[in-house]
């Protein structure tokens, strides 16, 4: 059987904002076997991960950051692999049957052809919607869970601020970080994202960073005591702000700074501050994670059955939506977890 | 017996570039006896520290930074505390007698009159001269040894880079850095002070940083390697450039922050190498080693008496040479330890 598959490429690499002309749907004819004596696994992709991250990968070699030697480039004008949930349709790998649910490293398109199992891994829902193994229960979950337990070493009582704090990320850090007996502060970046944190999520306080002039200043207000733990999705002048307002031997889990992939501020933490507070400031990957994996698993799934945590979730349908919902993460429209549906289950 | 005591103060606090005319040779009358029932030490300062943290307790406290509060300010017209050695001339406590030999927070003047004994201690000399006490042997090594171990966390081969190497902490960092098995590079701001890494110290290259027009480009020609540890006692540009360097996986000890001190530039490292890189970046105090001095002082005096460390001083005579001593930090005059000699022993 062969159809056509379409997928999502970017035309030339991106060293600017990402716009929605930097974008291509394109289609090849696939078809849905494997030859014989072939390791390879086809896949039809139902949920794929829109990430800001991604943005990085895009960038062209010359003007892309250092860092990107750390992740693989994409190609203009080839597919895109992003972590999603699919149904085999086709195995030449003997690990993989056809109709096996799989989660793991797919494309953005209608299907994925896998020369290797390597990054693929067959999914057992565990009575929970698949979406949840592509966020809370998937690599979203994982970098909240470790950045927070591995990098932030939290204590119970201690002050934590969370920024981008409705996002894929953010919202699970103030989650874990309550339960474990935080006092939990977050910020985003609207109306709706601050009600959503104080209201369904729990967090103590939560604030609109675009509503404040001196983000210093609020953060002061915020936390009266000192902030002790800042899990940072964003950089720029929240960083700043953030290590002005830290106390003695205060952490920083670097996670993301969307602030610059696409080319905005960087962040001046007051280094004085760093020297005299003993603050920590450290980056880290989901990747580094995976001894704790089996942990985080068993948590998470434990406190969504009964009722702890909540799976925040923003799908978004069909593949030709995928540039669209990949823009509109620089822009904060995603509340939770972005997701793009490709195909019904 | 009644004596002049011979003081420095500052005139007022300092929140621009210090300068001379901040600073005031204050005389006082001073009876060297205890009233009976005193708790009170006597001292004749031989020797002080003169160190470039004294800057940032000489602000005043609405500009001084948040930092301060973990110091203790400094009041216009009273003594300067600083680290120091001594002999007892009079004592109403218990743990100290005439002629004892001490170390401990002394003050910036001829004599220091200690109202409790907190910081002062008694003085086993164990062989060496009085300034290795102040130095080596002190703060300036408790310092790079913390430092460089319990923070750097060195593992043996890896690349180290230290900026502000020849000064009192980055001498000693890139000399335990080398006996530990690391490649150890540094940077100072002249050719003597390069030589002196090079040869004297056995620093496997090094460079003057003011020959340098691009020092991201200097540290990639250093480090073909990349950095794997860096110990920062300037921040701004040199961080930035070192970050941008860095190994995944690579620290940096926030020893010092000179560029910023006195009101310079701000370092903004580039957050998306330390996520990609999984850097951290890690301020310290040396009050944070007192767990590890013992071993300190047994591993530093062991390589002084083999000769496999060397002690590099920068004496200057007279408490009425503090300032100078002092501003002269700021341009770069010391080469390794700067200490002020009070009277002879």
């Amino acid at each position: 059987m062969e159809v056509t598959n379409r997928y999502i490429t970017i035309k030339t690499h991106i060293d600017s904002a990402p716009k929605e002309s930097h974008f291509e749907l394109k289609t090849a004819a696939l078809a849905l076997s494997v030859a014989p004596g072939s390791n390879y696994v086809i896949v039809k992709n139902l949920y794929v991960s829109i990430d800001p991250y991604q943005v990085n990968r895009m960038k062209s070699y010359s003007s892309s950051h250092k860092a990107t030697s750390f992740s693989v480039g994409i190609c203009p004008g080839e597919a895109i692999d992003a972590h999603g949930a699919g149904r085999v349709v086709a195995s030449g790998n003997p690990n993989f049957e056809k109709d096996d649910l799989v989660i793991g490293l797919l494309t953005w398109g209608e299907y994925s052809v896998l020369k290797e199992g390597k990054a693929l891994n067959k999914l057992d829902p565990m009575g929970f919607p698949l979406t949840y193994h592509v966020g809370i229960l998937g690599t979203s979950g994982l970098t909240a869970y470790g950045g927070f337990f591995e990098v932030c070493k939290p204590k119970k009582g201690e002050k934590v601020f969370v920024s981008a704090a409705s996002g894929s990320v953010g919202n699970l850090v103030g989650q874990y970080a309550k339960l474990f007996g935080c006092y939990v502060v977050g910020c985003a970046g609207s109306k709706q994202k601050v009600e959503l944190l104080k209201g369904k999520l729990g967090f103590d306080d939560a604030f609109n960073y675009k509503e404040e002039t001196d983000l210093k200043s609020a953060l002061k207000r915020y936390f009266p005591d000192g902030i002790d733990i800042y899990f940072d999705n964003v950089g720029a002048g929240m960083l700043e702000a953030a290590v002005a307002n830290m106390n003695a031997f205060g952490r920083v889990a670097a996670c993301g700074v969307i602030s610059e992939y696409t080319g905005g501020l960087r962040a001046a933490p007051d280094m004085v501050d760093v020297v005299y507070k003993r603050i920590t400031i450290q980056g880290f990957l989901v990747v580094d994670f995976m001894n704790v994996r089996a942990d985080f698993l068993s948590r998470t799934s434990d406190h969504l059955r009964t009722g702890k945590m909540q799976a925040i979730e923003d799908i978004v349908a069909g593949v030709e939506s995928i540039p669209s919902a990949f823009l509109g993460l620089f822009r904060g429209d995603n509340i939770g977890k972005r997701l793009v549906k490709i195909a019904d289950e």
